[in-house]
């Protein structure tokens, strides 16, 4: 996998942290192109015990780390919970992925859902299926070479979010007020929906 | 400092989490005899960045871990906080502590703060000031020897509850209903306070 990696001049790994099952997808740039490199889930719901899944995403990003080199890591983080409870298990779930980033010296960004759906698709409201469609387009993956990984997608997602935010020049996704100003903004996407 | 630590049968550190500061304490024990190895607070506020204090948090424990090499880890941890907000970032000090030890190997227990409170001084509502000062009558901490650091005293006290819970036989200071059972169970404790 290492030879892969080296054939980009830049690495985003993005993760989708949960209690349950944590996304991740390693996204390649090169040029202006991004390409997905890998996508995959991590399951949790195997483990009862807390610490063994903590312990599990610790390992695993670690290891994600150390196989594809990335050089900056996007997180989509929900800022907003059911409950205090669930909170301190999504916070303690997103601080041992964090650490395995911090301990390599990796940077470290994170994204409201909302901000990655609307980079991605140009709708806050858009669906896991449309997110993972749109993806498929804008990294020129063929149909049945796409993951169906829906938990995975959306750790994608978050590292294409990421190159799309520290790519443009100024204002950006964040700012848009209308579809009209996010096709304007966004021609290259909206030839990507027409070409297919 | 490692050969201090060569010295005891069990090493415990117990980690107090915040976002601001971070108290850690290590409890050495030789047969049925705790005693304090090191006691200490990691400051966060100096740092800004949410990352940095989320790396310096891994990196120190994971310090911390190699240097005193603990058995076990004991960590204080409220299960309700004032928002979703502060649990999340709450929630993210710990998950990097965590990871630090769950890298090692090292299994973890939490125990709630008043449960840590109603272990040392048989009083779920005591003061800070009080866990210290009984801790350093159980410890055998002469005055003029015990730090002032009540940031640290709270994971110290996490350590050494660990230690109780961990070799009481059977029910136990949870189970407490009154003082007269509190003493009747442990009158080591009783002894230590008419010592002084």
């Amino acid at each position: 996998m290492a030879s892969v990696v080296s054939d980009f001049e830049k690495v985003i790994i993005g993760i989708d942290p949960g209690t349950n099952v944590m996304g991740y997808g390693i996204l390649g740039v090169n040029g202006k192109k991004p390409s997905m490199i890998a996508l995959g889930v991590i399951k949790l719901s195997k483990f009862e015990d807390h610490y063994m899944r903590l312990h599990r995403i610790f390992e695993r990003v670690l290891g994600l780390v150390e196989q594809y080199l990335p050089d900056e890591m996007a997180i989509e983080a929900p800022f907003y919970g059911k409950n205090v409870q669930s909170m301190l298990k999504l916070g303690r779930a997103q601080g041992v992925a964090m650490a395995a980033a911090l301990h390599r010296d990796i940077p470290i960004t994170e994204y409201a859902p909302l901000k990655i759906k609307m980079a991605i698709t140009g709708n806050g409201g858009a669906s896991k299926e449309q997110v993972a469609e749109m993806l498929r387009r804008i990294l020129d993956i063929p149909k049945d070479k796409m993951p169906d990984l829906l938990d995975a997608t959306d750790a994608l997602a978050a590292a294409l979010c990421h190159y799309y935010e520290s790519t443009r020049p100024h204002g950006g996704i964040s700012t848009c007020k209308s579809w009209k100003e996010f096709i304007s903004m966004h021609p290259d996407r909206l030839k990507s929906l027409g070409d297919k």
